[in-house]
């Protein structure tokens, strides 16, 4: 069905990929509406593979900003510890919930909950690159909103 | 199509995977505790490896219990759309999300709610093989419940 | 300060609160930052009493959302046991979750979320308005989406 | 501290009702499974009364440990604000908030879940008065892990 010996299709930006000791080479999605997380295969019989990976961005920037909020900003302390930047961090978590969860049961109301999301994962992205030392969790909210703008338009 | 000159680790099953059209193979995660989401590189600073993978299958089967609930059995309806098996699809959605909000946030009481996610996915794996044509949500609530298991030893 | 003789505005029931070993009697919110969920009270230190106010509202509207569309609407089935129903029902229920959540943690992104919040209700309680026997629904998200036009403006 | 003249038993304050164009007087929940939740009257066909009222302290502890995390605790700094607290908080808000949601959508698993819930309550109790200065926490915590203790028996 789908051979690609010579032109694999790798999803992502290659300098996101770069500094991660991975390859990754996924065929289309769209042919399948299948997404891959880990090794796990999702099917998913709501969504586009375009909402797909809307998706994984999505618990991609959750885990990150969860993850980062209660861990690494923790014990940083200092401006990474102040209240404005992890409610930021927290609200950003919630919402990419959110979006992924409207996503997943084919709401026709996910795309004004994207946008919505797009907004708060962007100005995520520019309060962590305030902060500074957050650079993957930078990258997660980047890159989630720009799926979610995707979705919203 | 894709070498790892050395000694690819490559997760998961084979049989899971011999039926998606990919190529996936990751290097070990202990080193950076870091997690792969589509072409997503996560940092999960409060995670180790193996709970990284645990956060995975529980999101996978969320999203797999989540979205057949909403779309395919409701389509299909007859035993797929009662309320029994709605309900389970619909909890067993529900504590995986919340089990990987522990883990995230790097709780102690993670090992106990991945106890109880483990005991509601194998019950909603049984469930799903009961109403039949639901291969796939029985694939993601097995790799859950078994994770969560070993989150929980 | 208490006389209802004629008009009792008294909510909740002798019964319920009986068995309570509890009597509250509580000054004006905006002076407290209290909420009353039940017989609890609940103090709120980063939200103003309209924004509790709408906190309640929009976790009332969750609990009904998801409450009927997991129980009453699959027993009805018919118009009741559809997909983009159900599905409407579950989008309110998740997103009135998430703007309460955004409330509580005092995001200044809270306005935003409640904005679509707002709009998803009201259509949700039309949606309910057009299946029909679903009036405690249909209250709870309007009185859901009122508020949230309120915290939106 | 209170001084009630006559003995009202009165829950909520004029000033927040006569606001709202409401006369609610309700029969027993045991009758109608209803559950009041500010002015807010919620028709839940899943649950008995005793499942109503736990699901209300479980929301209300979610906002407490929520709205206590993200403002007060880190307000305060010092032992508040030391990641072992705050993951505490974050963990006892969320699985509360899926306690609730398990009983919501009447699932079998809602008594294993609120076994696992009253435990990470009562230690988040114990938590928050190692701390100190956190009362109201304590009591929404304390009243939540007794509700869910009964409702997993």
């Amino acid at each position: 069905m789908f051979t690609a010996p010579l032109q694999p299709r790798i999803r992502g930006h290659s300098s996101l990929l770069s500094s991660v000791n991975t390859e990754t080479v996924l065929l289309p999605l769209s042919v399948s509406h299948v997404s891959i997380c880990g090794n796990r295969r999702i099917t998913v019989s709501n969504a586009s593979s375009e909402m797909q990976s809307c998706i994984d961005d999505c618990l991609a920037c959750y885990r990150s900003c969860l993850s980062m909020a209660t861990g690494h900003c923790l014990r940083m302390g200092g401006k990474h510890a102040e209240e404005q930047h992890l409610t930021h961090m927290h609200a950003c978590a919630e919402i990419c919930r959110t979006a992924s969860h409207l996503m997943v049961i084919g709401s026709k109301h996910a795309p004004s909950v994207c946008a919505v999301c797009a907004e708060i994962c962007e100005e995520c992205a520019k309060e962590c690159e305030r902060v500074g030392d957050m650079d993957d969790c930078v990258a997660a909210c980047r890159q989630s909103a720009e799926s979610c703008r995707k979705m919203a338009a």
